[in-house]
């Protein structure tokens, strides 16, 4: 092991490749991880190169393994929700130090684009969604495995023990987080907290009705919770999902396949005209058009926190949205990472919220697949893998 | 004619039922309004009865024409941009009185239910778009022709020359406004003004797309100008409406005809990464989701002002949301109408704005049909119609 820290000996020596780094390699579409040792080259200029120490599996993921998620290249080294320590820094890096703790950023904020000076905007144009970040800003990887070069995603690959990426894709935390803990700020938590928080701006006294209550749908649990909604409704097929829900804030759960009438309308009877804030946090086109005929017709917001599967299409009766319902994405719950993420991390340390309840499963790295399998199955919330 | 007026003769008399009264029946789907007599009842408690004096033609009325309103009875009397003098008032109403200057309501507000109640809604739960608005409260008509009971349109009917309408759906406006000209705040330019102003909320120094150059489409036009955008793009598929355009404010126009690509792809090279607002002012599901996709993916916004078809369905890549754009529908521009119309014609009285270049044609009001090709030719904007 004794070869992967030489160059953590001196902040200011050369950084070197590492070899024998243990990281979770998806050959192809629609096969398992495979746990490979990978060579993990040292950061160019404005890169960083992280001890990753823990690591989230969000569906995300999944998408990805199951070709799923657009625009990916293969071999792939997935993972996008972690937290380390800064290993090593290539020349101009200013933002963070060897020894700091990080969260990498699985949208980037680069501070300098007309993205990143809008104030309205979180989407950096160097993210995915503009760009390819299946390969570092140069267009070569930092990885190689049995010889070949592995695919980065979303430019932080955070199924490696080792990881590079961009300065824009990092953001330093307190020097007191537990890494096995904040590594779901890195994606999962901010993306719900943020969707009822900064997306929907829930407000006090109002009623929200979630669908999906995986991490993400309960993290807007937590957002609407802190936010004041006085009633906050928590749907998911699996009743599994409840007791959490109700501990995080949900005052009623509700199960679609226990009623004969579409979900949508049960809800309109619940609430008189509809929930004020509906949240899709699923990913399939009958929950978002029922998440949207959920909330009122004419004051109603309703937020796509499901990432929909690539290239599929909607339909939907537009008389809905034209009597003054509003319908909107988030993506990272719309925060503009760098700035935001470090602060969420305070929040969390400062006892402002506690995600740690989505935390089921803890396992070491080398049990990735079972993870996976915990999260396909409905078992798990959220997996945690330590290297 | 004498006997019309014998009611105006005193305020406090009991007011009686008016024959021979013109009015533009819709007998039938599909069928040209017939100009008739009818009687007119006179209101009952919590009822006004009107003369209106002018009425413009609005794309709505032609979808009661051709049947696609939802939820119409016939035989109806259409007409819903109207301006008028109230004639008599039934027992227990006070917010008007015989001889004053009024906007009959299409969308009522009675200040009493829980969306009057809620700062951020406009639909009064007493819309037709809850309970149908074809007879008055009490379930019966006011008018009658041939010995028939005619229906109401949204409550209000202004395509008569006298026409009776709860107090919920009526607005007192300025003595020295001129009904001939505000007419058009009872519908077109309220809800265009009111969608740039209101619902998207358009910030100075923004760019803004408006599908659609109508009466209503020139409207946003108008609120954009006024909410200090600098740039506002619009597009028609009739070069005939560009010079208006112009003349109220669109610094460009485009024709979709003239360009190979869609004209989502034209605005979004056109403005870099899309326009910040865009308005959907015409009501096909295609250039609904046309304009979608010409704003911001990450900050835009698109505003649904045309209605849909009724029962039509909408299909579009949900990934258009997911990434953050805002989709939302508007009514009336999303004003409490009887608090906010009286508002706007002192606006207009004050000259902030001036809608009157979008009446393009007034006819003495037998003319209707003649008003109703106009509209259907694209030859008119506005055709107002005179009593």
């Amino acid at each position: 092991m004794l070869n992967k820290f030489v160059s953590l000996q001196g902040a200011t020596s050369t950084p070197r490749s590492f070899s024998q780094i243990i990281a979770a390699v998806a050959w192809e579409v629609g096969k398992p991880l495979s746990i490979e040792e990978v060579e993990v080259a040292p950061p160019k200029a404005h890169e960083v190169r992280v001890k990753i120490v823990a690591t989230g599996i969000c569906r995300t993921d999944d998408h990805v393994l199951k070709g799923s998620f657009p625009n990916i290249d293969y071999p792939v080294i997935p993972g996008h929700e972690g937290a380390g320590i800064v290993e090593s820094i290539g020349e101009g890096v200013t933002c963070v130090k060897p020894g700091e703790k990080v969260i990498p950023l699985c949208l980037p904020q680069c501070g300098e684009c007309s993205s990143c000076l809008n104030p309205d905007t979180n989407c950096c144009l160097k993210t995915h969604l503009y760009e390819s970040q299946n390969l570092m800003p140069d267009k070569t990887s930092r990885f190689t495995c049995k010889g070949k070069a592995i695919h980065h995603f979303l430019w932080i690959s955070t199924f490696s023990e080792y990881t590079v990426m961009p300065d824009s894709a990092i953001a330093r935390i307190d020097d007191d987080a537990p890494l096995d803990k904040v590594c779901l700020f890195g994606c999962g938590f901010s993306t719900g907290y943020g969707a009822a928080i900064n997306t929907a701006k829930v407000k006090p006294g109002s009623t929200c009705a979630i669908f999906g209550l995986g991490g993400v749908g309960l993290s807007v649990v937590i957002g609407c919770k802190s936010a004041g909604a006085s009633r906050i409704i928590g749907i998911d097929i699996n009743k599994d999902k409840f007791t959490k829900a109700r501990e995080l804030g949900a005052t009623e759960c509700i199960n679609p396949q226990d009623f004969k009438k579409p979900i949508q309308e049960v809800l309109v009877e619940m609430t008189g005209h509809g929930v004020d804030y509906s949240f899709e946090v699923i990913g399939h086109t009958d929950t978002m058009v029922a998440a949207l005929a959920s909330c009122h017709m004419n004051s109603g917001t309703c937020v796509m926190v499901g990432a929909p599967p690539s290239g599929s299409q909607l339909s939907f009766d537009p008389m809905l949205l034209f009597t003054g319902r509003t319908w909107k994405g988030s993506i990272i719950g719309g925060w503009k990472t760098k700035d935001s993420i470090p602060k969420l991390v305070s929040g969390y340390m400062e006892k402002k919220f506690n995600p740690d309840v989505l935390i089921t499963h803890t396992l070491p790295f080398d049990k990735i697949n079972e993870g996976f399998e915990l999260l396909q199955s409905g078992k798990s919330i959220r997996t945690v893998l330590l290297f």
